[in-house]
């Protein structure tokens, strides 16, 4: 994305590339079947348990003015909306928690105003929407969105690791309350006595341990061992919100034999109940709040707006991160145009409003990348069965998996078909066909796992469109018929979930990895390669590394203490945005340009050339090709870009080719100077997080012997 | 162990075998310094807890007269004899659920009969104990142990399943109870009130998974990644125990906000509390038994000796299965008199008499092996490192560990020192040297990393010694003096204890393998391959390995069952030993030979000889050795008995040879013409069960194409 302020451009090139994929976006969707409805599944619960939680925190706080009945419209409302007519369709919008912050403290300041209290809270809110969302146009008219790209990985890492620890805080907190007695309920209840608020305390972790460690494990099915495919792909799909279920099946197990309080539920009237649509006809009341707070509703609307135009912005950009290889353009601009605009449709009716949220706009993108890769799967899998029915080779089986991967491209109109995901498969193709024998002899499935490899050939692509968005948005919105059944699920399979949402967004962030490495074993910091690609570990020093971690570390705890301060909690996000001047002028001072860019690339900076090393390149290649380590010699590797697969037999089978690795390896090294260049492409299973093992090089062969691959690893230490 | 029922000849046999390693047994555990403290604290809490919860049991069953202070008192006196006087050292003795029960059933028995009466129950079980020891006697010395042999591994397997079963219900049982009124509290006290017990019964759930959790992730520590070496041993070797205290320590937290029997700890009186002394001058009464009980308690006196006969025999073959590699010869028949004797001392001073205890015997020598895999390994690497340090080639490295390692092994007056774990260290070094280059170039620290190397060539050892059995039983004996402390143990940790040892028996379990297996989905039958070494997945047919597991389950279940069967459930090793005709004579009928051999060797049946087949040949190769998958080529292999290493390089870097894998493979065929003369010895990580990743062809380059390796499991499916 360029910078440009001239105003209103940026929208116009917004708007001009996603009408382009707009037919599109339906479409891919509709087309993609059933199988729409696992990630749809996925996000409705990420997205309505905590909407439905900071309605209840809002209750408290508004005493009893909003509701998760108003949080839950705002978020279906603003969910359509955006899913219909927004640009990037991967972005979640929902009530947030500094939404309920902003909300609170701005109750707590109109209560006391005897020209407005409780009464006109809602409409004077309706003034401050307006003036967010004058403020919100502005931001999108002069392209402020543009200076999205210096918000580099330890800007936005640093706010998904934020956002987790105030869900696990959440979490904690949740499970703490569970003990004590609520501030609204009378304490002369039968279920406030000590014996049972322990026991219903108890009962609380254990419902909520439970949902946490049984939602982790069942996210992780898909490598399972036990099972048939179907159903461990069922329970990876839709494991999380069938555990929900499972535990508050549980939780009603003993009901016979405790009161009726215990466990605590979801509290929340229900949307019929007499009330509960006082508030929706807030736009009559407006003109009644005197001009003094329409003028002095101002200053909340700049804080909102600050908050909002990072929060919806870094939500977008973190969906949209690199490794996920999207295809279709993104849209800050345009998207916080559209936001203004919800903003105040949110005011007028007297609902809290929407915005872009973290983590669940991020973990769209990855469900519907699992989605891609399954899609992907089937179809090739089906067309090399078929080819393989018919006595194909190798060659031609992999030759109409090519086809069968070109067709499943999304065609788009404005751009050439993308390259890159098709040389993926052709280089995977050319190693995988040497290293199962002679390419030209006719195959049966005994010789190779077609499952299996395909599997291990397709690379990230996400199914981008905006069906599960609609959907989820949808499901949210009938959460408010469903209440009394939501009432059902215990508060504390709530926290279990806080506590799942805030670890399933660790997997894939950086920094968090970053962390993990200061506390792993010299001897064993070779694992973190295993498990995830993080080129770092190769390039930078141990110390470069510790030292940018424990800076980012102290920031982030900095941040954190920020959001306990009373009300300048809520202007956090200036902390973070700090980060950019901080990234851009002073860390560069501090660290090599190079490490940097390794640990934190930047686009606005330019890859430094390293000098040429022998060393470095060895390490690479031992990554992106795993020729030299099985002693195989390939020949016919550099067919790379003209799209035939020229016959190559392996010495493993038949030694016909004598070419000694140590010739190969000046080959690459000439064919790719600079280790800056890397061609990777992360597989899905690191994208999920999925601790399935790994080629380690455990065996009495270590893949690493003869290299000194890992040589600055054993060193630094 | 040869066949013999000539009288004494077998005691003789065992007494002539380890007279001459006794002074061994004692110095090789003195050598080992402090780390003899990480088995015998282990295995001190995994006899000791037991132990003290079938004390309880005992306690309610018999109205007090017989306690915990009699159980452990028994388990201490016969530890430490059987220690000491013993001929199996590893074999732990303790008293058993078995014992308990025939004890309870006994007691029922005498508390009814007017002449005998709850007053001279012991002195009866004194007459009982001493037809028992007699009874022992005649077996031992008419060499009834030789038929141990014909107890195969489906015999002891099915054994070790049910006894985890046992515990596992053990377990549930002691759970499901926190949430009941005990049968002999008063239901009137605080803590018996319906919310108490409510939050007793919770609380005592989060306390026994918190326990059972912990205490496996401890156990993993080693192959953490996080933490330094000796903090992750540390954690591996002492982290059950620890966790014992510090779920002991959660339990206090909230004592301020909960009555003082919440959460229910151990109940035992203290042993200097007046009466506990009473039943230790039962001698005194044994002459005020009448007559007719006298001889009619020669009835319970053959189900006991039933009964111990095959616990002990038992207990102490699983502590000396194959995998072991012990070096030492075992002793059924002295061990069995010796019991005898133990018996009657037990019944003389009233106190149950103790027997050979499954899991902890196996778990015994489970963790000696581990033991002993450190003393190797911390020698090894010492003596690399100290060799590197002087510039030695990696020649000279390898020549100096081999030779650390002779001067390691247990010097044997009585036999020719094995030379099979040379061999195995001989031949792993020699894949391993030319894995890493050219023997004779010196080598550096960056060039292997020495530790994890060694890890890996290591071939499993147990450290047999009599120094931890001794300790763990005085240890036990002290557990009398501190009683006070153990009654602030939770029940429920004691429940989350049971659980865990009943996890932790079954990796290693074949038959529990073979169960997972049936559940495993088709496609992902390798990964059995990948953890534990199971010859049958690759030799058998999958029917065969599921029909024989299923018939297995099936007795398994039907043995479960007879345990509850209210009296004559103390029967059920009866139904255990039936297998061994069912095994010998009738299986057979229904399983091809060679099949039966793979799936349960045993000694009597002549190994068949299979027809001459490449393809299992070819498999067989991909495990013992690695170098046709990696297309290595060593010309030096030959070399395996003369202890010299022949200059060898590998192709991987010079490429210096060039004899093709084909001619390669038809020279190991040759060498190695029989695929049922396997040399595989399991790796330490095997036995302890460890998740640690493997290599597993997930990679680009799997190891299994181009062999038809897993054939067989892909089109079994």
């Amino acid at each position: 994305m360029e910078e440009t302020f001239v105003p209103l451009r940026g929208i116009k090139n917004d708007l001009h590339g996603r009408l382009m994929c707009y037919k599109q976006d339906w479409t891919g969707g509709f087309k993609a079947g059933f199988r729409i409805l696992a990630p749809t599944t996925y996000i409705f619960f990420a997205s309505a348990i905590p909407v439905i939680s900071f309605g209840e925190q809002l209750e408290r706080d508004t005493d009893g003015v909003l509701t998760a009945v108003q949080t839950l419209a705002s978020t279906a409302l603003c969910g359509i909306i955006h899913s219909i007519a927004g640009g990037q369709p991967l972005l979640i919008l929902g009530v947030a928690e500094p939404t309920v912050i902003m909300y609170t403290f701005m109750f707590n300041f109109a209560k006391d105003r005897p020209d407005l209290g409780s009464k006109l809270f809602l409409a004077w809110t309706g003034w401050v929407c307006v003036w967010t969302a004058i403020l919100l146009f502005l931001l999108a008219i002069l392209g402020a969105c543009s200076i999205i790209n210096r918000f580099t990985r330890i800007a936005g890492e640093l706010f998904g690791l934020l956002i987790a620890m105030l869900f696990m805080q959440e979490a904690i907190k949740g499970l703490v309350n569970e003990f004590r007695i609520p501030e609204r309920e009378s304490p002369k209840l039968i279920e406030f006595q000590p014996s049972w608020r322990f026991a219903n305390g108890m009962f609380a972790l254990v419902l909520s341990f439970g949902l946490l460690l049984t939602a982790l494990k069942s996210r992780k099915a898909r490598s399972w061992r036990y099972g048939s495919g179907g159903l461990r792909g069922f329970i990876a799909d839709y494991g999380v919100p069938l555990m929900v279920l499972v535990w508050t099946a549980v939780s009603y197990i003993p009901y016979k034999s405790i009161p009726n309080g215990i466990p605590r539920r979801l509290f929340s009237p229900n949307p019929w109940s007499p009330g509960a649509y006082e508030n929706w006809t807030v736009i009559k009341d407006m003109l009644n709040v005197p001009v003094l707070y329409i003028i002095g509703a101002f200053i909340p609307a700049t804080m909102i707006a600050v908050l909002y135009y990072f929060d919806h912005s870094v939500a977008s950009q973190l969906a949209q991160q690199k490794e996920f290889n999207l295809r279709k353009p993104p849209s800050f601009h345009y998207d916080l145009l559209l936001l203004g605009f919800m903003v105040i449709l949110c005011g007028l009716v007297g609902i809290p409003p929407s915005n872009g949220v973290i983590p669940q706009s991020p973990m769209h993108t990855k469900c519907l990348a699992t989605l891609k890769h399954q899609l992907l799967h089937n179809r090739l899998v089906a067309t090399a069965r078929k080819c393989m029915r018919k006595n194909a080779s190798l060659g031609e089986v992999y030759g109409s998996m090519q086809e069968a991967y070109q067709q499943m491209q999304t065609p788009l109109t404005y751009q050439e078909p993308s390259a890159r995901g098709l040389n993926e498969l052709k280089n995977s193709t050319i190693q995988m066909a040497s290293s199962t024998g002679c390419i030209d002899a006719p195959v049966d499935e005994s010789m190779f796992d077609v499952e299996k490899e395909i599997d291990d050939l397709i690379p990230v692509e996400v199914k981008e469109q905006r069906l599960s968005n609609l959907l989820q948005a949808i499901m949210v919105g009938g959460c408010v018929a469903a209440m009394p059944f939501l009432k059902k699920i215990p508060t504390s399979v709530l926290w279990g979930y806080f506590a799942f949402m805030a670890t399933e967004s660790l997997p894939g962030n950086q920094f968090w990895e970053r962390i993990l490495l200061l506390f792993t074993a010299p001897s064993r910091r070779y694992k973190v390669l295993e498990e995830h690609h993080a080129t770092f570990v190769e390039t930078v020093p141990f110390k470069a590394i510790a030292m940018f971690t424990l800076f980012q570390t102290a920031y982030l705890l900095l941040c954190f203490g920020v959001t306990w301060v009373p009300i300048a909690g809520v202007l956090f996000p200036l902390m973070i945005m700090l980060l950019v001047p901080v990234r851009q002028y002073i860390l560069p001072k501090f660290f090599k340009a190079a490490h940097l860019q390794d640990l934190d690339a930047a686009d606005y900076e330019e890859a430094p050339a390293l000098s040429f090393n022998l060393a470095t390149q060895e390490r690479e290649m031992g990554r992106t090709a795993s020729f030299a380590r099985d002693g195989e010699i390939l020949d016919g590797i550099i067919t790379r870009s003209r799209g035939e697969i020229r016959r190559t037999c392996s010495l493993k089978v038949t030694s016909c080719t004598a070419t000694s690795s140590k010739e190969f390896r000046s080959l690459r090294s000439f064919q790719n100077p600079r280790p800056s260049e890397k061609v990777y492409s992360p597989r899905i299973s690191e994208l999920r997080g999925d601790q399935s093992p790994r080629l380690d090089g455990r065996g009495p062969f270590s893949p690493r012997t003869g290299e000194p691959r890992q040589s600055n690893l054993g060193k630094s230490g």
